[in-house]
């Protein structure tokens, strides 16, 4: 199966969620508008005759298959590359662990659009200062906290989130912190004594061969300030 | 299957969307919350050595399994109940449904607190005005002038958001509506005459024997200023 990836150029955004299942499951994949360009997603997206057409990118043609919201992707994607448990109970649970990652992910995002993501960021700035100030001071540490203790908590060891083996959520949770990091240097450095576990999670996953190799390649777009995780150090901790 | 639901008491809240579909499933059920108060779900969200701890209400037990984030619990009650199609394609396309409607209810909640849930609505007033002109100017057409495209395009007829059949999105999305109408009732009067088909599906779930037995009910919380769906008269369209 060649899957196809309709998302946004230019930025990592929800659409790396994705990017890193296909690349660790070893899929063979095209980032749509990466090769084709803009335009294509746009078409894509605004097909006005589509029975299933998506909200908003990411989304992913496999197929007949045209499935949107990464959490869905995922869901289909985790048992077809080898990245979700066997049984109902682990998928259910591996879907739970990645909605909340997603909600974490929402309000990293509106820490620089509080207001409205149709606007900039320079016209949201004072609303954005007091938001980042209670995602990095309340909400960093209670998502983050949660991971560390679902980790530690996981019967087959605090290596993965769920079960024994490697699933979407690990690669999830790599990302986000991966973000933070990049997005709240200070926050994280401050949370990080609290965090072991999560942080040996995300030092795994880098260096897993075919992340590791993603990593370096150009197919992975660097951070930047279009995307969800800026780096605005005025919206970092103190 | 007897199942017990823990949510906040006092709002509808994200726990009605699984009320929903245990109502209209004719499920056993327990709101354990208000059945028996608040400690007990205090006590069942933050137990210690749960492997499988929920990030926050709601979450569902159901025999030895503990289900947790909204659009999961779905994920699993849907085919148990009857409100899920049986082929994968379909449930797919009713959880990604399921993940837009609840986009929309992040929004919904985020135009009274945009800059953080733990401060009160008073301390955020100005940011919350800004946000909900941005909502009711733009996001609330976008997302209904979707679900309305999404039942214009399927090849089922308009009757439903998937297939022929009921589905617990269409529940959902009735919910949607009716937090909609409760909170901002002059937008949603400036864009009924574009959106036939939902406000029809709205009519439709409301009139449903067991949903409209339900809402008649005392279990049937009214919608208040606690709740994701608040009615701030300044919030609402000018």
């Amino acid at each position: 199966m060649r899957y196809q990836l309709f998302y946004w150029p230019g930025i990592q955004g929800r659409g790396e969620f994705v990017r890193l299942a296909l690349e660790e499951g070893g899929a063979d994949y095209e980032d749509i508008a990466r090769t084709a360009g803009a335009p294509a997603l746009m078409a894509a997206l605004e097909q006005a005759d589509a029975a299933h057409p998506a909200f908003a990118p990411p989304f992913l043609k496999a197929g007949k298959l045209v499935i949107g919201q990464t959490a869905n992707i995922l869901l289909y994607l985790g048992p077809r590359l080898g990245l979700a448990p066997a049984g109902e109970a682990g998928r259910l649970w591996v879907n739970q662990l990645q909605l909340t990652i997603a909600d974490m992910v929402t309000e990293a995002h509106d820490t620089h659009h509080p207001i409205a993501s149709s606007l900039y960021y320079a016209d949201q700035k004072a609303e954005a200062l007091r938001r980042a100030q209670d995602f990095t001071a309340n909400r960093m540490g209670k998502f983050l906290d949660y991971f560390e203790r679902i980790l530690v908590a996981n019967p087959a060891g605090p290596r993965h989130l769920a079960g024994a083996a490697l699933s979407y959520a690990d690669l999830s949770l790599f990302q986000l912190v991966e973000g933070l990091f990049y997005a709240f240097p200070r926050a994280m450095k401050q949370l990080a004594p609290g965090l072991p576990h999560v942080l040996a999670l995300h030092e795994n996953i880098a260096h897993r061969p075919r992340i590791a190799a993603y990593l370096q390649s150009a197919r992975r777009l660097p951070f930047n300030e279009d995307g969800i995780f800026r780096r605005y150090p005025e919206l970092d901790a103190g």
